[in-house]
């Protein structure tokens, strides 16, 4: 039988505490625990991040870049810090970021903006579940007020409805400021469901809440068809000879390509046409103090191309999941803050900014990637960079 | 214009190069980026696992556990380091083990295990296509002897086809001993995929590698319905007793949530009818080193429950995509190995038993935050344990 | 070379055109047509319903019910003739009508109407993408104007929006009275797209009619979480006695293999967790004239339950997308008529009424399917009624 | 409360029993039934294909084509019999079947056949489930032993496995000669699952017949990975000059416009990324005595395009679960055997005849109605044929 280890309780985030729990670890399981226990902070400012801190995961991280970015919030050259084990992605989204740079840089737009939570309200007919939805509609204003009581920031942009049966499912839609916002959302969500039974609409039997429809941490297509987090696009245009130069391919081949690479995602079902968006947000998301789980649903996103009449390649990526933060969450953590620091997207009023970096980012990757496959370099690179592989 | 940052070259993993980096990038934003730098390790270390390498992110680590596993690799109690930001997250998953270890423990199962990569095959026609399906089937120990050329440890199990127009797509699975594989399948299903070429079969007019039937860092539901990495399932049985007492709910009352919930996620089509799989993957795979990116594939998994004849709740989950490792990647850097070790999960050997307590700690947070929503405690604990939240 | 049949003109629906066509193809290819030319009405009635007439498929058509419609337009007792070739299919819904009359009828309840069309409006670049979003929301009232113009019926609902990259899609939802309302609805916004682009907003290059987010003719997870045609809900409760004494099951069976059922129709990606909706509804459209075609679309339907505290079983089935008519379309037809009154539902003011009754049909089925399933009555009955099978 | 209808016994299927039924109903509803119950045919010939024989539904149709077809068991011209109810459906396919027969004609092939029928078995625990999948390999010739016992014409061909928790699905699929098959299947697997089970696997503890991952009426991503009665391409090159004199458009516009529709087509998850194969196809079965309610199904298919090298266009459908048959159901039926036989398609040894001639047609609607909406056609031809619409 192992001990118990020590539980967090309020204001036990000292060194101590947390060697305390390395200690009774390494001596319960025989291991050595010497680097997890080398940090550059004090333990106290992860009280709200962590329970049971014990120390820390030392990633490694990469600076790339600089990447030009031609947003309507981060205009401008951007270096990108990259937090990875996996050998050969900060040379591919690095080489990306060069190539979109020679092309004029990635253009960024931020399409839509909420993050969400909901519950199923179940009625005792489908009649009653049916007029529940115009209740919510009437009742739009109280629901903002109550459900904003919770939150000094989110406020509730729409909700969505549902139905199936006597089940009526309620998605509210709140802005968030600058927080990525999950647990924001979740308070005033459940206020408002709280305060809708009350109410007492008729027929109502109760809810429950959660429940699928807002899909937190998985992709589903209602996030991909509404929006959750930021809805972002990144552009480029890629001129013939840069394409032939750099990529050593072409705008046709580049084009074929990707339109076979559309009919695959398409009949797998798969939850995006692009290559690999999940590496560099993942390591964009470690870096700077994201909720990292939230890749479950940032990772899919749509490539659309086209040849344009003059012959250059079109190319956009569309995240319609980006969940990020600049405020709140781990933003604040000492190596996470330095690397929003280093895009100047720390705190308040940034969240816009870094969401068009992060789709310009992972536009760098779908590049570079698409087009070492095109060109037959992928294997090659990987075998170079990606050294002490198996 | 900003500087461009020195790129890596070969034996540059030293201390003054990346502080050279830092150094720079400091100076041409005006950050100070002291704890980046703060790092306990050689940089030669991360050859091959990073380039431009710089620095660390320190991501705050908790401890939890013990977690009793009953599976056929991994068997008896583990303590479960999870590498998170997020407030709440450790002390949930910590309350699911503790619950699923007074219930007995969770039962570990591998169902299958494969890593994959494909290429489109184009041809003159539809028939051509069909019929190099066939050719594929009576070259199969040819191809798995040439794409095993490529490879000490992974091994051709059998190749999967699909066909639209005049296009087939192949698909290799491997075996790929203890490391997540994907970049040993990528050289061996590229190997085998440029000796078709050199084979000629009739009407062959080339190839495409990738285009997305191999769904890597991606959901896709040819994963889910085949296998990418493992395919676990983790099982549970909670009395009657244990789920008043200490879940506050009844067997009755959980089976309808969650038959709402499935219902949920079959209509809105998430990945997953299970509630939060990625929090709880995410913070171990940042721990152990793992490719954190994959969490796009492994965060999709299925719930499945019954009521037993005693009245007793069976619940389980099931983990398609389950993509880990332990060796290669990120699994030998410092902070990374000690987490493995702690499970005496480092090396050669132990992946599958790795696998089994990754399915263990998956459903402990699935129990956790299941029965909070139903007995509505879940917003309360937010509250307390995520408290500098906006 | 086969010779060319005489194609349809204006005014030629003509007995005499019809058996020239039948001489024709029976003369170049040596058959005997002579069932194909029996009809009972004059040819003339078919103009505007086909081209190239030359005769008539004969499909059997049975007589069920009578069954009990507890709708908000359907209310009381119907007799519902059915046109198929597939033995069993009839006596297997007229037993479910059977059952669902003797537990007091089926419930019914339109959740929502609208008939789509759309188009892909492409522009220089997202951000004009994005801001045509608020230019279709500033102009709704023209667009309401202009789209009505080419229909007396057909009144505009709202608009959605779905952007990728540089391409906006627009889908229109109309009502359509009592008319399916495809045709209504491609006029109708087909204008309005003609009007936006001569309307020039900013950075548009041009827009494709259709391409698919409109899902004519197709199941889409657009259609299911919106709507196409009627959204309705069919329900009914089943004591414990009926389902013991009649069905042979008992609540709990019944619940438990649909929990089965829907977990593989979700695993699966099924279009409907429903039995077999297909059957009845094809059956049903071809009796009726509607466009059959439109099962693609209205075989797609969910079923919900629920074990009511007393113990009895709540049952439900939403069909997201029914699309039907009682006017305009095949309804006028002779046979078609009859068979739309004999349930009253002939003409203006009846498309709600038919569309409760279709899904109460829908429900009788997926009754006597399921619970024949689960009493292991299914092959057994099969081989009963399908006596001629191989 | 409305008069019970005198139910089908056997022997009853003649006109008398059938005039009862009329005229009960007629004069419960006070309607006029006069042409439902004219039809050419002894009702004796409808035994077994349906229950509650009154009249029959006559279904207008027109004769198409010639359409040139170059498959491998369909060669040389065709007349194609439709029957529907919708305007310028046969107009928009009897052009199609012009051009394509213009273009050289439509090249069809199969790909795969077999139709599947499954259960879900339910296991004690995942290892018991997981090892019955071994137990399943092992016992293949007895399983094919056994299930064959019940048909003299299907044979099992492969079984495929899902599992989910302690549910391990199996998917059962044979090839059923001429027949359709569903009816045969469901014995045959019915008597394997029944085998199965007197062979105590250990662990077991039941079984669910169906439970959906066979997807019988419905569409699947199962079905459309798989195979479920025929896969079948149809494929066709289009010169440019044909293009442009005939269609009004290019192949570069064809291209672009089809490669916005697919990707509608997957953001939206159509289950096809073709225009309209529900319509020829709803068409043909009614009129040929198919079992029109696997429409469900056959309407899903993938389109798939490229211009080659001599600036042709190459145009592909690929329908992966055509459910057709020549024998048995209603093919024997008097008009739809009439039609049958208009192609040499009725009886022994035509199914895969049949099946590439229904495949060529669906690719000429889809060449049809997509050039008509690039060449903005569309809505000026509905206005032309669909003359009395609303």
């Amino acid at each position: 039988m192992l001990a118990k280890i020590p539980y967090s309780k309020t204001n036990d985030y000292t060194r101590e505490q947390a060697d305390e729990r390395i200690k009774l670890v390494s001596s319960e399981t025989n291991s050595n625990l010497h680097h997890i226990s080398q940090y550059s902070f004090d333990p106290a400012l992860v009280a709200g991040n962590i329970e049971n801190f014990s120390g820390v995961a030392q990633v490694p991280m990469g600076l790339t870049g600089p990447l030009q970015v031609n947003g309507e919030y981060a205009s401008g050259q951007f270096y990108i810090p990259m937090a990875t084990t996996e050998g050969t992605l900060v040379a591919s989204y690095n080489r990306g970021m060069k190539i979109a740079s020679l092309a004029g840089g990635v253009t960024t737009t931020i399409l839509d903006d909420a993050m969400n939570r909901g519950a199923a309200f179940i009625f005792k007919n489908a009649v009653y579940a049916r007029d529940f939805g115009k209740w919510i509609n009437d009742n739009f204003e109280s629901l903002k007020t109550i459900s904003e009581e919770t939150t000094s920031i989110g406020k509730l942009k729409d909700i969505n409805q549902y139905q199936v049966g006597k089940i009526k499912w309620i998605r509210f839609n709140f802005t968030t400021g600058d927080a990525a916002g999950q647990n924001m959302v979740n308070k005033a969500a459940h206020r408002a469901c709280e305060w809708i039974h009350t109410q007492k609409p008729k027929g109502l039997e109760g809810f429950k809440f959660g429940t699928q429809l807002d899909s937190d941490k998985k992709h589903s297509l209602i996030n991909a068809l509404t929006v959750r987090g930021k809805k972002v696009c990144a552009e480029i245009t890629l001129s013939k000879e840069l394409m032939e130069q750099v990529l050593h391919t072409t705008p046709e081949k580049f084009f074929k390509f990707k339109s076979i690479s559309t009919l695959g995602a398409y009949i797998g079902q798969a939850v995006s046409n692009g290559s690999h968006i999940a590496n560099g947000l993942t390591a964009l998301f470690i870096a700077t103090g994201q909720d990292v789980a939230n890749i479950a649903e940032s990772s899919a996103g749509y490539y659309y191309g086209d040849i344009l009449e003059n012959g250059d390649l079109y190319f956009s990526i569309t995240i319609p999941a980006l969940i990020v933060g600049t405020y709140g969450g781990g933003t604040g953590l000492p190596t996470q803050r330095e690397c929003l620091e280093i895009m100047d997207c720390y705190g308040a009023g940034k969240v816009n900014k870094f969401a068009e970096i992060a789709a310009a980012v992972a536009l760098s990757g779908e590049l570079s990637l698409a087009s070492a496959i095109i060109a037959d370099e992928f294997v090659a690179s990987h075998d170079k960079y990606g050294r002490n592989r198996p």
